[in-house]
């Protein structure tokens, strides 16, 4: 009992041609599996005439968004065009011309989603957005669906492939930032302006959504605390694997009992924690539940195929819900707003590095000056003890931000104290 | 809008136990999150009298299944009694009665899954078995839902949590066989009797589901071949690490042109693979998708609290389609059966250790005799080269079960070979 839907494409880039190549190349897997017969109506591309990645029939393509929006054919509006607008634009009004709309685009579902996805209700349509995190990886869905009655207490990971492809070229073959980047950007992993990539925003927005769905309320993208792998070091590297340590950029969401933490920045992690060994574009989240206890969703976080195929599955789940009448139900309920918790009021643990005047009493100042402000150490080791300097490697116990930053101003005023090479979150062991 | 369901309970063991807690002490959240308010009417035990994991109010307990099974109270039985019977017996007249049923019954649904999912669309009524594979790990639905337009080519993985704690602890202590057997029994890991476990059947009913499952054709128990890890030996375990690899359980089955091979049994993983850092009772699933590449699940497998939380994750998705009026729809539909292949057919690597006399030439017998066989070797070491006796280590290429065994039969008849000590398959590299 196969059922036909029609879909119109909102973009052919790089997603575009992974849906398209897999639902004309394995419809029959489809057919059999879902039992769903999909046919692409339409497609909107800026150029018809331009080079293409896959071989679309001519006929299909089109210049003018009305011939997809307003196309009675079309019961799925597939948006793949990628940035705010006119991405935005086009889905509110599929969505009120009572199309069920998949879309991979995290920017818009970020800082849009909570109102679309009541348009969506309203016009009793549905809105999947599987492909917004973590491209290929099922994420959102089993979050929603396997773990609906879990109390999720955290869920963390890598999120972003650009900046995990450099971090682990860094790690593995000793670069320095500005060398990955320009290899990174040659490979087509990172974009000609980086910047959403590397300073974090790509992955705040993907955390935004993440944490929205894990603890079913909504988190504004503005909340989510940022900082990027910029000031990521080669020495930064080395340092932290001398320790037993890699340098990852993770987005962390955890509940708390005041409210929900969510922040984007670069971590240490013990090298035997799992996400230790995620390497170069791969993604991998983990979720941390009070009955299932820690689970990770592992796979490649970009890419034409695989963000295709999380593209494919939301397109069958929308197909299903078509046929069986079941549109526009909310997979879960958003309880009311919980608080995000300003990061002052965020506990981490700190591994710190200063270049500091070598002498004997520096120890006892630098522990003293960290006490004052509430931060304990765990461990203090030296390294590179010469005439003018010598560097002091720290790891504090799980402090307030706002304490840290008392400790940071403390240190950077003291005379024996010439310098804070840098400072990086520890995550992975408590 | 929270609506109300209530469910009988099939056994209050571990599983059952963790079920009710969750529906219990987490009702709060299944309500807000899920919004379904599951209220238990019955639950079914050998003794009402006997000491419980869980406080349980008294009216509750029986032990006349009539109170579940005929109780118009319920709509949702759970069954976690294990074991065959009367567990099947009891999920077919729940069906027959018109309730759904959710079940973490490997051993049943590798069994009469087919019968009794075809049963239950008869009936118009769900049968989930979210929690029959991989514990706490969301596996089955997403294959069904997310990864419902994939052409699955591959799932494998860590699938038994007892023989995973007993390789790993065999590999962190050095300690063998016998002796991780008893920890493992002293610490509740092993049953009593562990046959099921080490003998890798508990793994094969797990693979038969998941394969059933991926390839959307009914894989019957018995085509599963299935070696446990009672010959390994702390030897064996060291000798792999030796070469850089690690010795896991494997469930393993892959669609090749002819058709798909399952098989259980020991495998040396490269000590890189994602699969080769799953230690101790976690398990690991990874699935090869024609366009979503490699993805790996990862969680707890077996527990109170992990697979409780399966289980729910089954009541809510089943309270949904009461609701909705959605009972009864495969989620897949089922391809006509996809040929199993003869395990002699099925092509792998091998690791093969031999003692042989220590004599110049008898590398080249070694070496003659496999290939005359047809098996092309890859790597061949030698160590502990004594007076009356040295080892071979040896690594294939990929080679057919049958011409293998042909290698292993020349060799044992070769006079220069004192014995073959170990074979094991080779995964994870090509």
């Amino acid at each position: 009992m196969v059922k036909k839907v029609g879909i119109g494409l909102l973009g052919l880039g790089t997603v575009g041609s992974g849906v398209y190549r897999i639902l004309t190349e394995r419809g029959k897997t489809l057919t059999q599996r879902a039992g769903v017969d999909v046919e692409v109506k339409g497609i909107l591309v800026r150029n018809p005439a331009a080079g293409r990645r896959v071989t679309v029939e001519g006929g299909l393509l089109t210049t003018d968004p009305e011939r997809i929006l307003n196309n009675p054919d079309i019961s799925i509006v597939v948006e793949v065009l990628g940035g705010e607008e006119p991405a935005r634009t086009y889905i509110e009004r599929a969505l009120r011309a009572g199309k069920t709309v998949a879309t991979a685009n995290k920017e818009v579902i970020a800082k849009h989603g909570v109102e679309l996805l009541g348009l969506a209700r309203e016009q009793k349509v549905d809105l999947l957005f599987e492909a917004s995190v973590a491209g290929g990886i099922p994420l959102l869905r089993p979050l929603q669906e396997s773990l609906a009655g879990e109390d999720v207490e955290a869920v963390y990971g890598i999120v972003n492939g650009t900046t995990n492809y450099m971090l682990t070229a860094m790690d593995k073959e000793g670069l320095d930032f500005a060398e990955v980047l320009a290899a990174a950007q040659r490979k087509g992993y990172a974009e000609a302006d980086p910047t959403a990539d590397i300073a974090g925003h790509d992955a705040a927005r993907k955390l935004a959504i993440l944490a929205s769905i894990a603890f079913n309320t909504q988190v504004p993208i503005d909340k989510v605390y940022c900082s990027g792998i910029e000031e990521i070091t080669a020495a930064d590297i080395a340092g932290a694997r001398e320790l037993g340590y890699v340098i990852k950029l993770l987005a962390i969401a955890r509940r708390v009992e005041e409210g929900i933490e969510v922040r984007v920045h670069p971590a240490l992690l013990p090298q035997g924690h799992p996400l230790s060994t995620v390497d170069g574009v791969y993604n991998a989240v983990m979720v941390q539940g009070w009955a299932v206890g820690t689970l990770m969703f592992y796979g490649a976080g970009a890419g034409q195929m695989p963000t295709g195929s999380a593209v494919v599955g939301d397109i069958i789940a929308a197909a299903k819900n078509l046929f069986s009448g079941l549109r526009g139900q909310p997979r879960v309920g958003f309880a009311p707003g919980v608080p995000v918790i300003p990061l002052e009021e965020v506990e981490t643990r700190y591994y710190l590095r200063l270049r500091v005047v070598p002498e004997p009493g520096v120890l006892g100042v630098v522990t003293r000056l960290c006490s004052q402000e509430g931060v304990e150490l765990v461990s203090l080791d030296i390294k590179n003890w010469g005439q003018d300097s010598a560097n002091l490697i720290i790891r504090t116990q799980r402090v307030k931000e706002k304490a840290f930053r008392g400790a940071l101003a403390a240190l950077r005023k003291e005379a024996r104290v010439h310098e804070v090479e840098s400072y990086i979150r520890l995550e992975g062991e408590d």
